[in-house]
């Protein structure tokens, strides 16, 4: 490898050289065989001109899950890789999406050159929006990733400002002064790609999210021949997706998932089918359309990503529809249960998901029973198992068939595991390696996979958002960090909600609240009305009569003390109201419900 | 076993028949020959005794984990079994842990003739506290059990009320007409028991947690002989623990972790060792003692149940401690790191556990950092696998080495899997199966094992908490339920956070709230003192100054309007408030925060 970068090296030492040297004979002209100051003329030995580093920035997507953001930047231009969104945690209470902190680019617009998009997974697209609403950055994509992204720019109104361009696999296109070449990837949605930037310092490969399935249900199988063209070539750095590091092996091909839905689908002939997945893994729906041809039901879709999705591939042509095989969800009913599949969102157990829905009865169009024979083929992702396994029971109670978890192999991992990730490296070859894309655990583990295959473990970087790493040929080191964080989206809303609007929610959350409302005499500060205790979420008040009296009698007295005392300023008399009730209120209860004391002058 | 059955039925009719027949004998004494009315003299056919039916009613530990309690009922005696608690789910905000409704039981407290125990552990005994504080009941468990119970029992001052009767596995007790078998068996803690009840109306085995394991750390194996015995004199019903009735096989041995923890051991030789684990494993801690010891290595507890759970079981002679080999925590920094272990709470990543504080660098006396080797001796318990992930991370972050979920064979289940419960179904052949402790999944993939061993469906019953059966030869049949449900328990209310409460403080804590105080004129409804506007949690206030404002505006024209008007019903001019503000916020920015006007008149 590194004879091959030494070869390179040495090519663009060679056009720099003669680049500068025609620079020189310009500017030189009149002054041969002498220069100025009658120095002897004589050639200088040519320098080895510095290639320029390369600046990688990391704002999402090291150290959580979700909101995958990466910028490339190299001699003033920069592009950047994917944008993303993540869900929120359970303590984000009422956050409704987290984006990822877009400061560095807004301040740096003049060189964002564009972004380019690895595939349409939320996790790389969702934060898109956002960004496109403060600045206007040309788009590059596949088709179907471009398809997904418009459906997304229209809900926000922004589908006629951004341009998108279309790029096929295979093809490169130029960002400044770096080509990006779209190498083919197999993941669980279509059409997604790999990047490798050639930039004037070097060659960054970013694998984006994959996997190797040399049996993909449709496409082909991940551009392995591009990876070993482009590590021949010799590659700076390689930034590997690290979802999966943990897991030894291979993962299995989708393909694997059809002769599993075979076998269901002969054992479950008088019922009604019902297959929960994720709507974006157009192949697998595709499997359930072929089976569900080859056992001659009609399918539905429910869900509203479900629908969408199936929409955008299907017009793109990602989805191959035998002819009238697809029944609006109303129609439904009109067939016999043996005669229908219904593909449907919901396989994490999201509350509001048609899946369940259907479990707690609370679906307008479908009633699930005895009848039905319930298929989720998708794994839980880590934080949704309670959920899953809540719509599991509910559907259970009911009388459905359930098929879920590791029960059939109805399911099958869209990324990597440490085989793949291997193969990858080896072909790859890079000087430097950065694990992205997971928690600690998983990128160390990838690190790990990687020392393991020889690489120096100085040459090997575990990053963080917010972190920059300047790499060149002849280092790899971390330079002045840029701003980055969780944006919280919570409605309309982006970033108005901080930690101390999410410290209150959790304290009115977790202890409810005690408003403690008077009306003081704005001469003498005596209680004209009031003091009025108000309480949510603290106890179920008509039994608790009493001890909202107790606090009702100590404000009051607290206030005329005041008063007594020439107490005004408000500050002092709500501090001790805060702090005297709470600790009668703990005495008596152990909570330590909100404080909130209101007062007006009258 | 029906014939077994019949024989036994057989038995009891002639028990009968003779006390019947005596007292035939004793009260027809002078009418030999002649009954009274000049009938005919001759000796009625002896219709066969019905014998009494049983009744099972079950207060918890069906469709939920956790809170296991059931009773059992026949000729006007009751026994409970087990009294557990649950942890809340991540719906039930603020709420400290969920007990069951006891009210069945305080109805009929003349009838119970005493508690008896499974085991230790949290979801049996964790309720007792709150039982005893409204009557007091004997408690029958094995020594380690009542050692837990008792320092339970102390925290709540109750422990010289209740009285505590020792029973070892092999004994049987009295309690009003049923006989309550102990036998032993194995689990995650040691000194656990199955029951075999009999009854007037047959005997009814309740296996209580349990795995099969024949090389135990500690004790015996589990009493398989009891359970064939019980067999073959005939059982009415089992009630069996579902916990891993979805696993295929077997679960393995406690002592394969030996293996796993000596090889840790050597990898780990100039580190310090720090091992999580369940704090009620005393076998698990006593193989880390027996592993210590072989590498010369000092063991100190860390965290508040650790040190309880060692202390109780040191005491009643179920750890076996090598001399010295014990230290304080705070003697740990005295000794090389290769020269100690910690073993600590916190498996779960609970967030105040000790293992979470030395992660997040909030522990009192240990710091962790790249001198440590760190050992998660458990798995997660669903729906804790996120917060054990972060733990996992944030320690990764400071360097350590973290073995965690299943990279080696550090924990194994205490409960039996597959083939573990088909072999109690051989042995103990009841007539009648309910299975029990498991959510719905679990409570099926049972019934369907039970199926599967040939028994008939109509003799598989899955309840509910709340459900009561009434079992006999003859029948299995669901009767009138019983009071049953989750009580919460927050700080020293017990059941005084219900539905509403949760509700209201799911609300705070989503979308804050905002508040609009105003005093009115007492004569004529205008507006005195305010609006003013006080908000929590909805947005970060100095940003938002403009909403705000628009919101005091909108909130005093509705005030001035409805004094115009004459409307002075408070509940209208509230609602009115609600509704047009509501309206507006939700414009602003699609939130929905409480709206909660609180006016006064002056």
């Amino acid at each position: 490898m590194s004879s091959k970068n030494q070869r390179r090296n040495y090519k663009l030492k060679q056009s720099w050289y003669s680049k500068n040297n025609r620079n020189n004979q310009n500017g030189g002209k009149h002054s041969q065989g002498k220069k100025p100051g009658g120095r002897p003329s004589y050639v200088e030995p040519i320098k080895p001109v510095k290639k320029p580093p390369v600046k990688i920035s990391f704002l999402g997507g090291l150290n959580e899950i979700g909101k995958n953001i990466t910028l490339i930047e190299c001699s003033g231009d920069i592009i950047v890789i994917d944008c993303g969104m993540a869900f929120p945690d359970g303590d984000m209470l009422g956050v409704d999406l987290v984006i990822p902190d877009f400061s560095y680019i807004e301040q740096n617009a003049d060189k964002v050159r564009g972004i380019v998009l690895t595939h349409g997974h939320e996790d790389h697209i969702g934060g898109l929006p956002f960004l496109l609403s403060k600045m206007n950055v040309p788009l590059y994509g596949t088709p179907l990733t471009l398809g997904l992204v418009e459906n997304k720019l229209r809900e926000h109104s922004l589908v006629n400002k951004v341009k998108l361009n279309t790029v096929n696999a295979g093809s490169t296109i130029h960002l400044g002064c770096m080509d990006v070449k779209f190498i083919h990837v197999n993941h669980s949605i279509p059409d997604a790609v790999a990047f490798a930037v050639k930039t004037p310092g070097g060659t960054i490969v970013h694998t984006g999210d994959f996997k190797i399935d040399c049996t993909p249900i449709s496409g082909d199988t991940i551009d392995l021949s591009s990876f070993a063209k482009v590590g021949d070539e010799g590659v700076l750095a390689l930034l590997g997706e690290s979802t999966n590091a943990e897991r030894p092996g291979y993962t299995p091909t989708e393909r694997m998932v059809s002769e599993s839905l075979d076998g269901l689908f002969k054992k479950a002939e008088k019922y009604r089918i019902i297959i929960a997945t994720f709507a974006s893994n157009v192949n697998r729906v595709q499997q359930i359309i072929n089976c569900a041809e080859k056992y001659g039901r009609k399918v539905a879709f429910s869900g509203r990503s479900m629908v969408n999705y199936m929409d955008v591939a299907g017009k793109l042509g990602y989805l191959n529809l035998p002819k009238n095989i697809l029944i609006d969800i109303d129609m439904l009913n009109k067939y016999p249960p043996e005669q229908v599949v219904l593909v449907t969102t919901g396989s994490q157990g999201e509350p509001m998901s048609a899946l369940s829905r259907m479990a707690y009865s609370d679906h307008r169009k479908v009633m699930v029973g005895e009848g039905d024979f319930i298929i989720i083929s998708a794994n839980p992702i880590p934080g949704n198992e309670k959920t899953v396994g809540n719509v599991v029971d509910e559907l259970l109670k009911r009388g459905c068939k359930v098929i879920y978890e590791s029960m059939y192999d109805v399911h099958v991992s869209g990324h990597a595991c440490q085989e793949e990730l291997k193969i990858i490296h080896r072909l790859v070859r890079p000087k430097y390696f950065i694990p992205v894309h997971g928690e600690q655990k998983h990128l160390r583990k990838h690190a790990e996979l990687a020392e393991f295959l020889g690489m120096d473990k100085k040459h090997i970087y575990i990053g963080d958002i917010g972190k920059t790493i300047e790499v060149c040929d002849d280092y790899m080191r971390e330079v002045a960090s840029v701003p980055a964080g969780k944006v919280f989206v919570d409605g309309l809303g982006v970033g108005d909600v901080g930690s101390i609007v999410l410290r209150d929610r959790k304290h009115l959350g977790q202890d409810g609240l005690i408003i403690i409302v008077a009306s003081l005499d704005v001469y003498d500060g005596h209680v004209i009305t009031g003091p009025d205790i108000v309480s949510r979420g603290f106890v179920y008040v008509r039994e608790s009569e009493t001890l909202l009296d107790e606090v009702r009698k100590l404000a009051l007295g607290i206030l005329e003390d005041c008063a007594e005392k020439n107490i005004h300023e408000w500050g002092v008399i709500k501090n001790r109201l805060r702090e005297e009730i709470s600790k009668l209120i703990s005495q008596r209860t152990r909570r330590s419900p909100m404080i909130l004391p209101i007062l007006q002058e009258v």
